[in-house]
């Protein structure tokens, strides 16, 4: 049994695809991270960044249990337990990785600031709006062009890149993106997004969001910790 | 031979950090971020998310070229060919990923923000610089109280890891760091930087690099491309 801590979020959304994906048995533990759930001892114990998703196997590779935080380390560990969605080969098992570090060091970060100032934040900042605006807009570029020529991103099968960018293409709404000036994307998209896994996948603790409506909620997202100095 | 192209920014020291601690031969290619070399069609075709640093191994895994884009991504690569710097099992290989990702996800992203905000951008912008100076001090805390009970990120081996987090807190004086807060991560900082690979790794194109001082640079770097919309 696999146990996820998460919470409807992109990097909550790829794990629960991937595990559907894979089949495997788990159960999902919410982490309310508007109320502060990742700030409790007993989450950061396995999840020193205060982030999910984390998740802890009670049977990992040496049959005793491990635990693991960041999505991108978790897509990598199911893949390698279960042998999925990681390519048959080294080379395709590379061209999945440089894929996976794109959105792990550019589509996510990048979109998630995006999100910030163009929704979350207290103030409008034009510059800021404008300057992840245009860079969501570049991202979909990449991956558009990518696409035009390959079903996936890493090529001609579904792998864990596909399901780590796609996670966050979800919120295209939010990040001023018009699927019509990405059209390969958008195929790429809906054909993802038609996978009976994925649609079982984003529905994982779905129920349980609600919109950041408080200040309280905000303020325990987007900085008051222990570190801010003015 | 492995050519790496690439320029001497935090992303870019990680692959000459490691090649140079690997002892693997390569040659490093200049690609000027800002003079617009990572723009032009020949460097879009091995890292088509116009970023540096790129590879390409004439001795790839099938004793076929390979190319790759994504420090990340790289790094794992150079790890695997040599065997070096992912830990010795698999579990040992998993806390290595988690940190990896870590820096991957958001020590490096995060920390570019800060970069951003605190000198390169036209403005001022308050809520932005404290946004991310927060964020800068909140990501040293996580690694300080890690290495607070391990030599180094991923246990008591130096992995890629700690190349890629070391490669980024180089800029600790730009993201606002204070090493008296975080005594732990400096004295890992101190051990990293005494080793001889990494001294020479740092010093790889570094005298390429010159101030960012005309606004046609800035532009480049800032996001004047073709999906930028006003």
């Amino acid at each position: 049994m696999i146990d996820v801590y998460s919470w409807p979020t992109p990097n909550g959304h790829k794990i629960h695809i991937m595990l559907e994906e894979c089949g495997l048995a788990y159960r999902a533990i919410p982490i309310d991270i508007s109320a502060g759930d990742q700030f409790k001892p007993e989450f950061l114990a396995i999840s020193p960044n205060n982030k999910i998703p984390a998740i802890v196997d009670a049977d990992g590779p040496d049959g005793q249990p491990i635990s693991l935080f960041e999505s991108g380390a978790i897509l990598l560990y199911l893949a390698g337990k279960t042998g999925k969605f990681l390519g048959n080969t080294d080379r395709e098992k590379y061209d999945t990785l440089q894929w996976l570090m794109f959105q792990m060091g550019g589509f996510g970060p990048m979109l998630g600031q995006a999100h910030h100032f163009r929704i979350y934040a207290p103030e409008k900042i034009d510059y800021a709006i404008d300057r992840y605006t245009n860079e969501a807009r570049r991202l979909y570029g990449v991956i558009d062009k990518k696409l035009a020529s390959s079903e996936y991103l890493a090529g001609e099968e579904y792998t864990i890149a596909d399901i780590a960018v796609f996670a966050w293409a979800r919120s295209f709404a939010n990040q001023g993106i018009d699927w019509a000036d990405f059209p390969d994307a958008k195929r790429w998209f809906d054909v993802i997004s038609a996978r009976p896994a994925v649609q079982r996948g984003v529905q994982v603790l779905a129920n349980l969001r609600k919109p950041l409506e408080t200040d309280k909620s905000k303020d325990i997202l987007f900085g008051k910790t222990q570190y801010a100095k003015k």
